[in-house]
């Protein structure tokens, strides 16, 4: 989406958990990565910073310095309270679609973060989930006010709610939003943003 | 805090709950409320954004248009679970330092509004103040890539966050926050901006 909103020409590749030595390019393991011309840098904020410093006159995706340092605020509460909500909902629904050969790194290594299995992690989703949705309402207050989270137009703070929101929509079934929440209406904006770009992203579940 | 970041001079007048006469001019009930000349403004949010543009030439408290759309995140996210998380681990408190003749209003609209009665609200807060601490993760992440919420300087985000722990540091003897926390250090610089404006707020418990 970031890439999108700077209006870059961008070539995907289909990646799987276990396939570290795709990644060995970038010295480190994990994913996004990007590479630009001689450039590869990893980490979704790092990526937007740097796209931001290399691309200052496309649009803007913080609007600034203070954007960008009230944007890490954003961050900091969707990892740590979006992405642990929405994994001890969905977690397990992950193992049905990873690729046959990700099965075992990905029950044990996700098994160690949780320090329980797969299935008792998500076990009892169906009540927890009002809790879920109870914490974004942060998010739900900003957008009786304003339309996107970064005002008049979408910024890196709507990438990164949606960003988060937009996994669990690939890998499972499970309902995270109600669909009369506001949060599912703006999300609705979102999937039509850059001519539907995310409404294509392949639903695997 | 905010009048202060753009170096206006102020005079403060003393109120007390059931004062409502007091703010008849402003044809509300509610505080905060500024004069500034013919002017009349209520509600944090909305005092603050009066200035930003009014006084457009003095520092800035957004840092622009995304800036204060960003912010509004971080205030909606105080307002919800710092506001609500306070109160119920203070709120009994706040009676022994409200004026005779507020006891029974302060009661009773609190009372009305949390459901139960303010002994009630408070007990166990001993073992429930870990979870509002937890609560606070968002901030510590920040200020550990940042001095500031605002990043470089501080900025209308630092004073909603710290606002809400201002007033439970006045009315309450309680800690909220454990010394070596991250955001103790911050607050403890907040309280040094603009010659100690903050560290001066009487303390009547």
């Amino acid at each position: 989406m970031a890439l999108a909103h700077k209006g870059l020409a961008v070539e995907t590749i289909p990646w799987r958990f276990t396939d570290k030595a795709a990644l060995a390019f970038s010295g480190q393991e994990r994913v996004p990565v990007i590479r630009d011309g001689d450039m590869v840098v990893s980490d979704s904020w790092t990526i937007a910073q740097y796209l931001e410093g290399t691309y200052p006159d496309r649009p803007s995706l913080f609007g600034g310095a203070t954007g960008l340092a009230h944007a890490r605020f954003v961050n900091a509460w969707a990892d740590s309270v979006m992405m642990g909500g929405i994994a001890r909902l969905i977690l397990r629904d992950l193992l049905d679609v990873v690729a046959p050969q990700d099965h075992e790194y990905f029950r044990e290594s996700r098994e160690a973060r949780f320090g329980t299995t797969l299935e008792a992690v998500q076990a009892g989703r169906e009540t927890r989930v009002a809790e879920f949705r109870a914490s974004l309402l942060p998010v739900r207050l900003v957008l009786g006010k304003q339309i996107w989270l970064g005002g008049e137009a979408p910024s890196y703070a709507d990438y990164i709610v949606f960003g988060s929101l937009q996994w669990p929509r690939c890998v499972s079934r499970f309902e995270l939003l109600q669909r009369d929440d506001p949060i599912s209406h703006w999300r609705e904006r979102m999937l039509d943003l850059f001519d539907g770009l995310a409404r294509r992203a392949p639903r695997v579940a």
